[in-house]
């Protein structure tokens, strides 16, 4: 049927009203950011550092740009995750260590005795930590991860773990990749147990995943060859190990950093004395409706020094409550 | 001027003759190698991996290359390069250091005393290269390593040191990346003194060399940030040490290694060990003439387990003297 040709451009003309906001936010690549000082902060800053010709331009290979993970990529309360895997594979391997019923801390772990566990301190923790990370091969431990992130659930909201990451970091990550960025995380978490997920959920390969490390040992076992994980720490990628890890494996200074808390002060200063334009951010924990809200008084994720540096330094401090759209994947934007 | 139209067709053809084997050569990704078992079993192997569809086809995310550096991308004769740059600066550092007029073994190595220098052993070595090595920022000692790399020359050839790395190896490097692969350094060389030449000579950025590596450590003093590097060696990324820091900083296995000594072994056969199509290489160096001929007895870049190994396997063992149309880019080729 053809129409008269004065009624097919209206009808094209109404189309078009009704497709521009869905071409307009397809376009967005940063759809759950409020247009508030965060958003308007990344949005100026990779365009000044990415047009050519431009006095802050910045050619790709030095665009590094690296992410804490826990509480800036994904949540960290009510423990890091990372704990919560190692108390569950304490559980899963305790019928293999008869011996555990009788050691501190492995006792109150098993046996939930929080109070005795919490006595243990950072010293029990990373007894817990080396004892369900090691004495198998990286393949055989990334295994174990990915089998706990398939079937663990978070102890209040439910979710799987990987379902817990911020869609608007997700967001970030894949806007910086589009303009040039290399995409690093460098945390805190033992840097195997990143890799089991970084890739799949963040876009991250594995040899961009910087994190705490253990010993290992490379070994030939009839005729097998296996890289063993060792029961010692061999770096610890938090405060100052942050930029000392940065250093020795990227060997340049990033132009770009997230954080969210203490931990990450050492590299946002790291990446902000370098010359030029440069961004630092933190993720505020401002929502306790739908994440948490902690600050300077959190035993997890404490944000007290770098959150003064931040105020000092202008650098930008996302006010999750207010800036962010949505938290999660799996939730409607607002 | 207009020719009649048969003349004209009879010139073309002409000019086509004399022009194709420019064009040929011109398509020729590796003009360095002769069209021996080496050069096919490399592009044998890349076609193979790379053809879309095929069954030994590899996702361009796995296609991890690693390269040995001493001997694999440059010579390493009469001694390692470092060692040379380590003596170099042993020199200009000694007027700040009175007290090595006393120690050894930096006294015979300030006289030129060679025999007292060699009983000090791989002992004595590491001295002078903490030594020369740390002390002093990052930055700054990138700022002395390419001072040195700018001005040294090489005591028998009388070239600088960057000049001295084989052509055919950079034609491979870029013919990989061509092909979708991601190339790494992996080297006993230590790691910064690699990072201030290996992206300008090889294209490899900093973030993909990996070395022997110093302890550092994050300092602020006096409102200037800076990792300062420590006279400690924190890994000897030689033998076992290879696959150990690939499985710690890659986090996946290559698909393609290259080295020339025995302190590659474990590299390739770690890299050999994977599922499905693999490669492995060694630059065998059997060209008196244009470069240095060792192997089973050198002192320097022994080859002796990793060419029995290569033989058992069927790795490529690249005949230096026979396969190379040049050996340097500063030669013609033959």
């Amino acid at each position: 049927m053809r129409h008269p040709p004065m009624l097919s451009f209206m009808r094209w003309c109404a189309l078009l009203l009704l497709v521009l906001p869905l071409l307009a936010r397809a376009a967005d690549p940063l759809p759950s950011w409020q247009d508030g000082p965060s958003r308007q902060a990344i949005e100026a800053f990779v365009t000044a550092v990415t047009t050519e010709g431009g006095k802050d331009y910045v050619a790709p290979a030095e665009r590094i740009a690296v992410f804490d993970n826990d509480g800036t990529l994904w949540s960290e309360q009510p423990a890091y995750f990372q704990v919560l895997f190692a108390l569950s594979e304490l559980k899963r391997m305790a019928p293999e260590h008869p011996e555990w019923k009788q050691q501190q801390p492995f006792k109150a772990a098993l046996e939930g005795d929080q109070q005795t566990l919490a006595k243990s301190g950072m010293a029990g923790l990373l007894q817990i930590v080396l004892a369900t990370h090691s004495g198998m091969s990286s393949a055989q431990f990334i295994q174990n991860a990915r089998h706990w992130l398939d079937t663990a659930r978070h102890p209040t909201t439910g979710r799987r773990f990987t379902e817990m990451v911020f869609q608007p970091m997700l967001e970030l990550l894949d806007y910086l990749r589009a303009n040039g960025f290399k995409t690093y995380i460098v945390s805190g978490g033992e840097v195997v147990f990143m890799r089991a997920f970084a890739e799949e959920v963040y876009g991250i390969p594995p040899e961009q995943v910087i994190g705490t490390t253990l010993g290992s040992r490379f070994e030939e076992k009839a005729g097998r060859l296996s890289i063993q994980r060792l029961p010692k720490l061999v770096h610890n990628d938090d405060g100052v190990g942050k930029p000392e890890s940065i250093d020795r494996i990227i060997g340049r200074r990033p132009l770009f950093a997230f954080g969210n808390s203490d931990g990450d002060l050492q590299m946002l200063q790291w990446t902000m004395a370098g010359p030029g334009k440069r961004f630092a951010g933190l993720v505020h924990h401002t929502d306790a409706k739908r994440e948490w809200a902690y600050d300077r008084n959190s035993k997890v994720g404490r944000l007290d020094k770098a959150l003064s540096a931040a105020n000092r330094g202008n650098w930008t401090v996302v006010d999750m409550a207010r800036e962010w759209r949505r938290v999660y994947p799996f939730e409607s934007p607002r």
